[in-house]
């Protein structure tokens, strides 16, 4: 198997199960003993959970230009930080949530998929992301099956409290990406039991190192 | 005396009298019946204040594009919560510092001039700064003497103990911005009495009005 350091991030909307993939594939990395990280956004380094709290704290109104940058922000602090440093150890790095997600969150959840507001987005990714992810798996799920499952959890916070529109919304960015990035970008079927999600995960992943 | 709300920025490098020249002109048009609010970057808005407690502590190091972008989202909160809401409200909008002093201390006090840091400043600018300010003083003085007024004054912060060189290029960020805007950056010389400094910016205040 190839030991170059990967980046690898997982994706996808609320309750499609992220948690537990993510926990399967870094026992899998363990089990076949390759040093890893495991990581987050929002967050993922002091200054970013700072941020993350602002971001996620339900009673801060936050302008939509405002929000984008917040999250842009951390995300650089996360990767000069965290993420590079870890890289260039000769660790992988598994991170829950990258800049896909502000593709769907904020461009097509927050902006409906607007061309011009995609185009900034695609210049804080050109200008301040000089590492992206090497391979992301995208949870695709009914975002009606993965809300009900979220809220079944816990409290909702500022993202999951705001509906069922915004989720559909937000399920389309996925989409967006993942046409734009078939290379880096595997979709798995998250509307199976956890373990067959997980060997689904397992094959991609054989397939993308043999290569 | 034309009464369009106008939104005003006051720059220079540490030490020029901002401060001084910003009290000195409020009361000016508090004296004409102009009605106004007084702000300044970063921070000016409460979401901003709390990332310019950031910026400016000493103690944390921050990555040279985090920086950059955390700039930014303070400048979208304050623009967004302070300084529209003002002039949509028919106030003049005074403020000491806005992106200006980001080419200055960004741009050319950490990156060196960079043409492709330059370029992503002006990026940030057009993406994030619908409404640009309509008159700028730039308060011109050597910086070496100003660094040495603001020395005296108080414990040096993140920025002020960067040292002289730092300073150096901060103004050559200045003229940089001032040869490239002269129509709506208007030159001062601080190297004068303030009273005469005032009359200075009165006098230009005056033009601009009148034009």
């Amino acid at each position: 198997m190839n030991q170059l350091p990967r980046f690898i991030t997982f994706e996808g909307t609320e309750g499609v199960g992220k948690t537990t993939a993510v926990d399967s594939f870094c026992a899998k990395l363990d089990s076949l003993g390759i040093a890893h990280i495991r990581t987050r956004e929002p967050g993922g380094s002091p200054l970013a959970e700072d941020l993350r709290k602002i971001l996620l704290d339900n009673k801060t109104h936050i302008n939509d230009d405002t929000e984008l940058l917040l999250m842009f922000t951390a995300r650089a602090d996360h990767l000069h930080r965290t993420i590079l440093p870890a890289l260039s150890d000769g660790k992988w790095v598994i991170c829950d949530r990258f800049f896909d997600s502000t593709v769907a969150y904020q461009g097509f959840g927050r902006f409906g998929g607007d061309e011009r507001e995609l185009a900034k987005i695609a210049r804080l990714i050109a200008d301040f992301i000089p590492r992206q992810p090497d391979l992301t798996f995208w949870l695709d799920l009914d975002p009606a099956i993965g809300l009900e499952r979220a809220g079944k959890r816990s409290q909702a916070d500022r993202f999951e409290s705001a509906g069922q529109g915004f989720f559909d919304k937000t399920y389309q960015g996925f989409l967006y990406q993942y046409q734009k990035h078939p290379e880096r970008i595997k979709r798995i079927n998250a509307d199976q039991r956890p373990d067959d999600v997980t060997g689904e995960i397992m094959q991609v992943l054989q397939e993308y190192l043999a290569d």
